[in-house]
């Protein structure tokens, strides 16, 4: 398996990824060509040196993603934080241990960033992915909590 | 109150602020001057155009310090979060309404970054924090985990 960061080309499998998903399919769409608001947050993040969106490639086909952010912070001695998001892997391809490699992956890449720490928030109904987590280590320590602008008072 | 970006000469109050905390004190350390690893820091939020620290002041004093991030991202569209980190209201100055003022500022703040949505974790233990964030219209959807890489196995 090759992981490597995504270009233009793999945004259409990447936004496959990320609507395939029982939380996703209610706030993605998808069309041919996909839409421009996509490409344009592609570029932002590819312009972004602290922002990194990673594929799996399994003999050409793209089986995996997530998002890196590394992120400059006062706390923990002036540590810098990593936090990973959007974290998918075709369900025809699970079970195979590629989520795992992935997650591996990301840590690495993010001690090679200088980083002293990961975090991620994952739904409270995704119990199979806490679990999935705490395997590689992670600690379910904190609360997520997040706002919708356009659904606040 | 006036709430803005930080500047390198608030950096002494602002280490306080993130010191003088249950959690925060065992982890970070005063010196004076403080610690070069906490300026190295503060150059590179200073740096990034996609993250902020803010301070709140009155009557010259800093009362309160949080971070804001923004991250462009493909979910939801491709809209950008923002994520709120290291939100501290002095001890002295706490029950004013500070620390409302200034999540409010902050999610002004991301709206005007074109952000759609803001997002923290609070750890499991800060059961006032949650309840503050919740009367501001954040919902405990998610489930916040941290991996340190130098406990990882």
């Amino acid at each position: 398996m090759n992981i490597r960061a995504a270009t233009i080309n793999d945004l259409p499998a990447i936004i496959h990824l990320i609507a395939d998903d029982f939380l996703g399919q209610k706030r993605e769409t998808i069309t041919d060509p996909i839409s421009e608001d996509y490409v344009k947050a592609f570029r932002e993040i590819d312009a972004d040196a602290n922002n990194e969106l990673i594929v799996a490639e399994l003999d050409g086909d793209i089986v995996g993603t997530f998002q890196l952010t590394y992120t400059p912070s006062l706390s923990f001695h002036g540590g810098k934080r990593s936090t990973i998001e959007s974290v998918r892997v075709d369900e025809k391809f699970r079970g195979r241990g590629i989520g795992e490699e992935m997650m591996i992956w990301a840590m690495q890449r993010a001690k090679g960033k200088g980083c002293v720490s990961m975090q991620l928030t994952s739904h409270n109904d995704r119990k199979d992915a806490h679990r999935f987590y705490e395997k590689l280590g992670f600690k379910r320590s904190h609360t997520g909590m997040k706002i919708r602008f356009d659904k606040a008072p």
